[in-house]
């Protein structure tokens, strides 16, 4: 068997998957994973026994991706284009590879980060999605964009999240840094991008639950600055559905978006 | 039973429909067709026993729309609302309604169309659709997507387009007028868009497999004006399939796009 240590080149991925087909990224026993499905048909494409591969972050259960970002190691040069081929051929209309390249032995998909960018997508019509089932939430009900907007714009900065954290979050620090945050209208759809630095488990989806609240009128009784400051996560709106919710981009240290 | 003479209310529906779960709009027996499902459903929703729907034109077998346009006839005003939630709820991720309006007794939507666009989607790059499995044709190979626009502007105007008609068509004219004929890239797709006053059976996909050829650098021997001078099917490009194809919108002779 090959060692770690002969492994000493790098490859990163940018990857495409649809989030229904797998149980989130992370490996977990007996279960059809992102991590799971690339390490099974990287060992086979690159004729290796196990292949770790490293991500920019995790994604939940369900979570779609755009343009997600891995790295691993081999011990010969792989043909890029070939593995394109055959990884997205392997994953056929789950996971597409968009682009490999060879990185310095010290990349760290994690560490490299700079920022991410996620957005979520609701069908804002009377009609359930024809072209987009189990790619975005339905909710027949007309949104009020405009205020969802102006409260979303309350993330913006250096700000403790705890109100927006999953009930099974393990990160140890709750501050995370937001750059952009902004809900907007797009034909039939209701879109949140948020670009941040890193986020909480569940928080764009807490932040998308709470805005839906807003949209509805509801909480007429507090803004989305008092459910931040509270730090409590009953303060918030439900957890949106993970199937509205893509991870859109990760952008490098040295700005480059992949 | 309700006679025909007694149905005085004429009802315009916009429409989008997934080409891939119907064997094209037109009734045949024994098969799911748009006609045959908007008609068992309206049946039901408005408590009629034959509720004939009237197209603004046929589309073939795969073929997806995303604004098509029907009209029909009732005996009783309905709830419009209502009529969409139903009629989208029981053909719920297979056709759902867009607008639902009453429009004078002798409105016709063939007649009143005064054009239509149609737009055919190709993914072209090496990994195939994670997203958009079946909503467009996967092709690998780079496209000279500018050589395409080039070839695709000699469509424009009225034009005998026997050389891009399907071997059953039924029309009695091949003259059609084209308005707007142009190929662009979007991000990883190249699209197709043709507005006109009419189209040929598999025109559109036979023009697309024109263009194709062209933009696959094939076809150095001639030029689209050539071929549409043949008048020949043989001399174009082969038909390329129906899941690429939309029917886009409609536009009424009083210029309002439906």
């Amino acid at each position: 068997m090959a060692s770690a240590k002969e492994r000493s080149l790098n490859v990163r991925l940018v990857v495409e998957y649809h989030g229904g087909y797998f149980y989130g990224f992370q490996w977990q026993p007996n279960l059809k994973t992102v991590q799971s499905e690339l390490e099974r048909v990287l060992s086979v494409v690159l004729k290796e026994p196990i292949v770790p591969v490293y991500p920019s972050g995790r994604t939940d259960s369900g979570v779609h991706a755009r343009r997600q970002v891995i790295n691993f190691f081999c011990s010969e040069e792989p043909d890029l284009n070939k593995l394109i081929h055959a990884v997205s051929s392997l994953l056929k209309g789950e996971l597409g590879v968009l682009r490999a390249d060879i990185v310095p032995s010290n990349y760290n998909s994690r560490k490299s980060a700079r920022s991410k960018q996620y957005s979520y997508w609701i069908l804002n019509r009377r009609a359930p999605p024809t072209f987009h089932k189990g790619l975005a939430l339905h909710l027949s009900k007309a949104l009020d964009v405009e205020r969802m907007n102006k409260e979303a714009a309350s993330f913006v900065g250096k700000h403790d999240f705890s109100s927006f954290r999953g009930a099974n979050c393990s990160a140890e620090t709750t501050v995370r840094e937001i750059y952009k945050s902004a809900v907007k209208r797009e034909g039939d759809f209701v879109v949140f991008e948020i670009e941040g630095s890193g986020f909480l488990q569940h928080m764009v989806r807490i932040m998308t639950g709470t805005l839906i609240e807003f949209g509805n009128g509801n909480f007429q009784d507090r803004t989305m600055k008092e459910i931040l400051e509270t730090r409590k996560r009953s303060a918030a709106g439900p957890t949106a559905p993970a199937h509205g919710l893509y991870l859109d981009w990760v952008e490098t240290k040295e700005g480059e978006r992949l």
